[in-house]
């Protein structure tokens, strides 16, 4: 996680800069200090790229003055948990995302990445997102024909490269919800499928709450008149906000799939109650039967013929064995057995 | 499936490609090599309808050339798994369909449909859609007067074509639900009928989310100012949007039956259960009374009257029996048995 | 049903025309045959009015010719099994309307009526809806003032007629839930009650679906600026727009209602499943403690000095009662039988 | 009910005329007859209020010629059951009300109040609605300040009456629902609970559909630019519409804890009966262990040395009853019993 | 709760008068009597801002007179039991907002703020509402730049105060859900659980009816083109904007999870009413087989060979013994005990 030290050697090792570089013309140019940056913005029109992973505030601060950011924006960004938005102020966007990434336990865990965008700067920063960015930076450096567009790109390249990690995990929940309708519909059901289900429905509700409002940020991405967003990049922002729709969709239906899977739950746990109701019936009968034959012949009448019979014992043994049997085999038929 | 080679012998004979002809007056003119495609569109007025069938990457890059296709759009007909939606792009347009049909084992398959539109050409891409185009070629060619009206037509058509097969789909998923609501109504109620009711409810949603969007894609070509849908064609976008109306509208009748059905399937259980419930205890009571009366007759009195009578045994059998006799009568008039 | 084939003497009694009559000034001209409408347009500045019941095809055919139709529009008055709606050609108007009405077991069947209304033409077509629209002709010709207002007047009448006609259905539907109620809440209560709920549920979706497109469609022609409508006649349309408000919130009405009922059974069932297993249990009890009785005296130890008691066994036998007796008070009491 | 006939001596005592009088700079001048009622218009500036209840068609038809209202106006308010509503005509505005009241059972009954507000005239039709306006007439002669705006004013009063009756109803409806919670929570739960909550249903869909039309009516108000609702009369308006929005939200939450109330009364239905069916359980082991026991003493084995022990028979019946108390216990600590 | 008398020592010490103070440049002047603040606003350009606590009528119909409030305004302040609401007057605004604590048993209790808003003045009035303004006004008065803004950023600053406060309690909802998942979800399920799940529903219905009509009351004031709201302050509303949204939909994700909870409770009692029915059955079975055999050898037959053997007592408790224990074995294994 994070690029090695080595590749941005001129900025000073600080706790929570990955990345600080300025391009010109779609190539990188040089890594720079941060505390250089607004002079490097005077003095050239470059644009610098700069990536932050949890930065401490001193850092941000830095930030904000060599940019000129809104004390608002940057104290969301400082205490992170807020939710996906885009906010326009004077000269600079700030976008709040939401990563997610499966947990060891296939639990959903979700961090954020804001990012600011002007004129000729992007920041990005990251809270709890596990996926580093270089590879993307990295990916961006190979276009050089689109970098040239500039930070407006880089705000696409992003955005591109977190909605498409929500797609493997949309596909992780469907495989999830498929194992439940198994064990909904198989004869594995038990008490934890209850508790799956609740947890896949939780997981189905975060995501659905990272995923929702992204596709609303590109669409007002793709109608805005700033400069900040070039406008051959705006067809990008369609194309972001049409992969949002159909994770958002995907999610949709797994949700009332899900609430499906779990009325058609509840009707099993009845419909198996009711079978077991009446497999005890049954049982209960097969015993019940010989239980009053005994009895009858465990009075103590004086007259009681069959008593005084040789094999009186042994015809109502095999009389309570058919018994039994014919009643096995009747509740078998009818399927209470 | 596919239309004969030898209707399309001039073109080489690549996978994938299932015809290319150029069209004039509403008049096939010839079948071309995609190859020749740009320049036969600057030679001549003609215009022309590629029909491809899961193509290889290098043909959709060839066409791409050719028409002068947008990136993000040839990339979308590569991946497939796209939702339903129309995309405007300088010079031509977009749209993605979702076909349907239903496999042996009577649950639903979904295909899709990409197709391009420009000003004078029409590339359709189907993928896992089995159903060929070529009847609707011919019937498009047998009415050179509609034909003439250009590429938005033969969107029109192929639009029909699709929405068209909805309604046999659903139809039959209509009697699917008849079937589920002869098995909860009547004496057949099982565990699968639980599991028919998911699995419809499955391709409802499934096949909900094919149609919905139709009618909004409708609805847009019915406004677009562009050239490429003539005046003339657009009451006949509004025909496709009303049968697109008309199938969502017939799914969501069937989800809303559907939901019922499921709630009363579940009172039903209920019900069920409480009848074997009443039948338990009512077999339970005609056996617990002649053992009860056994018991007594079994104890070890010294003073017992009736166990000195003559016929004591053959009395208290008879009194047992007209228990036993005057219980089930009860039982089965109060509708326990 | 019908108009008597005398009243339209001079048109020719093909089968599916049930009259064509010219009206100048809000009152009846003359019945003429159908060829001879375009031209009795040309010649005078009558309209004409025409009703048609499940025609042939040909007299479509025909009546396309004489008023310079839409094919589509044709096509769905020869199809019927259309979604009620507005849908406004070049010069005419089609209105599609789904009639109801209660068939013998008490289920409602669905009809439709197409109406094509045009400057100086009303054509109706009517497919499967069982009442005539002769009285409502006959009540139109007895208010020439309003009739003189034109096709859009003749429109409203229709629109009107068939709306009011979904009062005493709704009407109908409400005494269907309120025996339901008196059954769920009653002691009635039985599997057929489900059975019921899910086909009051089916009735309503299905009103529903026929009813709720009119407000649109009457909203609509309230704010018309075509010439078809005269606009002394909007009021009028805001007036079946009220009506089918009316019906529309009714209908929604029974349905939540309709809803909680289902909710409702279900506890029900589920209280009295509850009750009849206390009952169970209770009856279990008393055949229980005297059997135990027995069976201990029916023990063989040698030292049972009860066993040698004078009137031990009625003692018992007495004892046996009384722990019945009070058990079965008990539980009358605590509301268990 | 109703003003005393003494204070509107010179309108002949018609049944269903319960005042009517002209105002002229907010201060009553005289009761007129109704047939004055458009010379007075005539030849003064004075404003006519009139208060009707339940009245005749012909007083309705003479009150239609005075004051020229619309036909379809005039036959909603002969035959009520209207839904809430604001209609514009030219020249006057038709509002409908409902009201509602608590019967002496405690469920709801629905009136309907229907006004009809001109430039300088007000009729208020009462149907079926009990509470008398004369109150509201007196208080709005109390402040001649006020009712010198017009007949606005006497709308917003009338309107702020109605909406002020349905707060003390939405108190009573909550009480209900806490009485119910007591039973649903508290062990007072029975059958008549789901009835009740059933009912508690029906009052509340139907004072929604009697409230909700409310809010949008007065925010038309609020915006007419019609000289009849004078602009300093709108605040009062946006005050009416806050009350309507109240009650309407509270009905929404009563609707919406009902909803979770009836759902926690299913759980607690199957709760309890699972308690039931553990102490079933419980008992039917208390008492078959005994019987178990004295089962194997009555066994005729010659060789059964504890038959032949002088206190056998006590020994059993301590064991017996040691069996069933350790039982007993086991099962009190464990919940069951 | 409240000030220290002392600090406001100019103002008449009545009942509900907090502070009273007057602010020039973003600074405290001095502390003022009520009545003379219409002077101070007509001789200085100071801004005054009020603060009240459950103020006696005579006190806001002082206030009224000073700032020249609307009456409709003012009664509700009076009355109390608004809903959540902006409104604006000539020259001034009216702001209520609910407040939410949580009680000592763990309940929500909600109180309201009213605020006026001048061009030049700020009344708060709480009602209910524990938490005192006073450290809000000191933390404003440490911030004289934004203080200079006047009585915008008053609204802003209390708006904030009270969004800010939603936040733990929601976070304490949150956990009251954990624990019911966990009582759900583990052993712990009782009757209670259902109890505690209404209560929180109940709560959430509270704060949300609290809560979600905040961000638009935001909203609006972020669009607001009155001199009231300065256009510097726009920004800060929006980040209240945000926070209530967060919290809204912090509520929404926690009903949606309790609706599911909810859902579990009822599958998993069922569940556990399954397996004690399972129970019952093996118990049941286990104690029936002994009977039997116990039955079987009370038989009164002459010929019973087993009965005389030297040990066929013992050979029949082990047989009973052997029985009893792989029946219990077996269900063991089953999974039913």
């Amino acid at each position: 996680m994070g690029e090695p030290a080595a590749s941005s050697s001129e900025v000073a090792p600080k706790h929570g800069v990955i990345a600080c570089a300025s391009y010109a013309n779609g190539r990188r140019v040089s890594d720079i200090p941060l505390v250089d940056c607004s002079e490097k913005l005077a003095e050239t029109s470059d644009f610098i790229w700069i990536g932050l992973y949890e930065p401490p505030e001193d850092i941000l601060r830095l930030i904000q003055k060599e940019f000129n950011l809104h004390d608002l924006a940057v104290e969301d960004a400082l205490s992170a948990h807020q939710r996906p938005k885009l906010e326009q102020y004077e000269g600079s966007l700030f976008v709040v995302l939401r990563t997610a990434h499966v947990e060891a336990d296939g639990h959903l865990e979700f961090g954020e990445t804001h990012v600011f965008v002007g004129d000729r700067f992007v920041v990005s920063v990251r809270h709890g997102s596990i996926k580093s960015h270089s590879p993307l930076r990295a990916k961006c450096e190979a276009q050089p024909e689109q970098l040239k567009k500039g930070p407006g790109f880089v705000l696409y390249a992003l955005m591109d490269f977190i909605v498409d990690q929500y797609m493997p995990i949309v596909d992780e929940l469907e495989e999830r919800l498929e194992k439940l309708e198994e064990e909904v519909f198989g004869d594995e059901r038990s008490k934890m499928t209850t508790s799956r289900i609740y947890s896949l429905k939780r997981d189905l509700v975060g995501l659905k709450r990272a995923v929702s409002p992204v596709a609303d940020i590109c669409n007002r991405l793709m109608r805005f008149d700033s400069g900040i967003v070039h406008e051959d990049t705006r067809p990008y922002f369609r194309d972001v906000y049409d992969h949002a729709l159909r994770v958002n969709e995907h999610i949709d239906t797994l949700r009332e799939l899900l609430g499906a899977a779990l009325e058609a739950n509840l009707s099993l746990i009845s419909v198996s109650q009711n079978d077991d109701t009446k497999r005890l019936a049954a049982w209960a009968a097969i015993v019940a039967v010989p239980t009053l034959i005994a009895g009858v012949y465990g009075m103590n009448f004086e007259a009681m013929p069959e008593l005084h019979w040789a094999y009186g014992y042994y015809v109502i043994l095999v009389l309570m064995f058919f018994a039994c049997g014919s009643l096995f085999i009747g509740f078998k038929r009818s399927g209470w057995l």
